[in-house]
């Protein structure tokens, strides 16, 4: 199955928005075995969508339009995927009916452009679209699948999940594929790639290993495909626990999940709560923990000690140790973190500082100097990572180390 | 001028990665005046690129291609473009020499990789790129100009705004145009254009306003096109001073500037230290803040208090405020943001406390009711938000709330 996208709007092509549906399309037609040839985006001009429609369909299986379905006099859409199949426009009274329901429901009233929303091209299945007023539409067209979407992420995304994926599996119906995906912390990709290097090479032709990173983490995709879905799947899982044994120490989740919410579930097994003291990573660490619905079950809180003062007065840091080591430092971070643990009222609590940068270093201690330790008031345990120039990044990838070492404190 | 934007790399097309450079290129062509008319993205696959660049080559003036110039086998840009433009490929001596020199000074070894991407489609004009080893490359082919730029953000950006910009300028001299770029918060997109309404009304035809919005955030981009680029932008610094006169208390800065930046130098000025205490932003407000380079000179730090336990012994909250009006109200937060200072030793403090979501709403409390306040021992202010049922938007939302809530403060 070969896949064009045509993602219509003039907001894309002068940078008001960044193409993100496209991106998400890829991935999701990948996942399923399709070959994405070719993504094309133009405005909301009629010459150049009917034109790129003839280009794509001499060449794919399958067109994805997003964009250009709204009421508003711009968005062509429509009338240029009419005029390019040879169809007229026609009512469709079911759209009509159902977007009168749900303005009733709303107690609001339609206007004329709701009603103009309702005229599809002729021979159009419609795609009932929960998300918002505008149907996504499937045409059949000289052998080609053209699919019509809205441009809204979320609106796209609910027709391909219920509409459009189900029914190309069902016209394309390919090679039984499947996926795994194993994510991964404390590693780089190669240092990943050294110690699966012997199962990567007696990997069969028809499975695939991809190393996915991004700052500090590495998602694992594991992709087979196969004659038989079933057993593909079994072989699947077999490698998946071969990984898993070869890597324990690293995996904190699969697919989704995401590596603070690894940390809640761990704290609610183990009934331990926990704080943070930071100083570089200035409440950012905190941050990715509440970002999870139901931190507030283990998370007690967070003294972001920005200053020398704080960390005495909060944390209760010794003066001398702030003189004689400097407040990045192993001593500073490990007070901090043992400090940290009765006025936040939590079991466990992790300490940062260090030199996000950009300016701030020395040759001792140059930028990106960053100190770490976590205590549970009996055992504690300390690390000093040297990262970059880039201040955000700094912060960034300094968070997802700290969350690690909370994950391996509570593993151990 | 016309620009069609050709990016290349099967990542793209995977999604594995987003393509954020052609909306950045698409808005600094859009800023010059230039029309952008497509954008395509196709694989590390000779055929597609070629096909590609006919297409481009019939309609536009100017076909801006990136990726595909690394030295690993499957990036085949450059003999696609020699082969497109019917050319050779000739080895380049002082690129070369560059790399050879770079690799020199940081005492390691060029590889065979590195020379083979000294070779370069003959006729090109080379552009030099001070951020890695592969130049960018400029042809003029039957009339259009075709520039070719590594995939790699930092040294696409580079190459545009040191060479292409510049030399796109040159070659099509188009009409002169201006922009200034105004950024407010406080009101939304539609309130603001309603105070701007008899301004936008009477503004001549040359001159544009664009609202663009974005989480309690709108940017006004006032764009000029005229005869005389001098007349123009002193045209165009006058109409910014009315409209700072229309909307001053909504204007937090110009062009590139973040809110946080603009109170932090708001603080230096009235020589104040500020501190934050947290409950459903979870720090996210502190990390804002502490994003910003030179933070530490103003900001103190911050408390998280994620409990009701921490609201009380860190920040000093009476039992009594928390039993008879629960941690989301505007006594709460009274005394949330009353309390901090002394523990943060900060002159402002602003507290918050709120239900973020995606449940713990109640009847009288829905999801998304935030409290704020803001108090500098003598005064306080507070306030109340309605925010939505997604949390991470809440928390972002109402951490934008808070930062222009201290920015009104210190204004007062």
């Amino acid at each position: 199955m070969r896949v064009h996208i045509l993602t219509i709007g003039d907001e894309i092509l002068i940078g008001q928005i960044i193409d993100t549906n496209s991106a998400w399309m890829g991935q999701q037609l990948n996942l399923m075995g399709a070959e994405i040839e070719k993504i094309t985006s133009v405005g909301d001009n009629y010459h150049d969508i009917t034109e790129n429609l003839n280009i794509s369909q001499q060449q794919a299986d399958v067109i994805l339009v997003t964009g250009g379905l709204g009421p508003t006099k711009d968005d062509i859409t429509k009338k240029a995927i009419a005029d390019f199949l040879g169809v007229k426009m026609v009512f469709h009274e079911p759209t009509w009916t159902r977007i009168e329901r749900f303005f009733n429901r709303l107690g609001r009233n339609t206007t004329p452009a709701h009603k103009e929303q309702c005229f599809m091209p002729e021979g159009a299945e419609i795609l009932t679209n929960k998300m918002g007023t505008a149907p996504g539409m499937w045409f059949n067209h000289e052998g080609t699948v053209i699919v019509s979407m809205p441009g809204i992420p979320y609106e796209m995304k609910y027709l391909m999940e219920n509409e459009v994926i189900p029914k190309l599996t069902q016209t394309f119906p390919g090679r039984p594929i499947a996926h795994r995906t194993i994510l991964t912390v404390g590693e780089g990709e190669s240092r990943i790639a050294q110690r699966l290097e012997n199962f990567e090479s007696s990997l069969p032709e028809n499975l695939k290993l991809a190393y996915l990173p991004n700052l500090g983490k590495v998602r694992l995709r594991l992709t087979g495909r196969g004659d038989d879905q079933q057993l593909l799947e079994a072989v699947l899982d077999r490698k998946v626990i071969e990984i898993e044994n070869l890597i324990p120490d690293l995996i904190f989740g699969k697919d989704k999940e995401d590596l603070a919410s690894a940390i809640g579930k761990l704290l609610l097994e183990r009934k331990l709560t926990l704080g943070t003291a930071e100083s570089c990573t200035g409440g950012h660490i905190a941050h990715l923990i509440t970002r999870i619905p139901g931190s507030s079950a283990y998370f007690q809180g967070s003294v972001v000690s920005y200053s020398n003062e704080t960390k005495q007065r909060l944390l209760g840091v010794k003066p001398k140790t702030l003189e004689s080591y400097g407040a990045v430092s192993e001593q500073t971070v490990l007070e901090m973190a043992e400090g940290a643990r009765e006025p936040l009222g939590c079991d466990l609590a992790i300490a940062i500082s260090g030199i996000a940068g950009p300016s701030g270093g020395s040759p001792q201690k140059p930028v990106g100097t960053i100190w770490m330790a976590v205590s549970d008031g009996k055992n504690h345990k300390t690390y000093k990572l040297q990262a970059g120039k880039d201040r955000l990044k700094n912060i960034q990838y300094a968070s997802v180390v700290a969350l690690n070492m909370i994950r391996k404190f509570l593993l151990d």
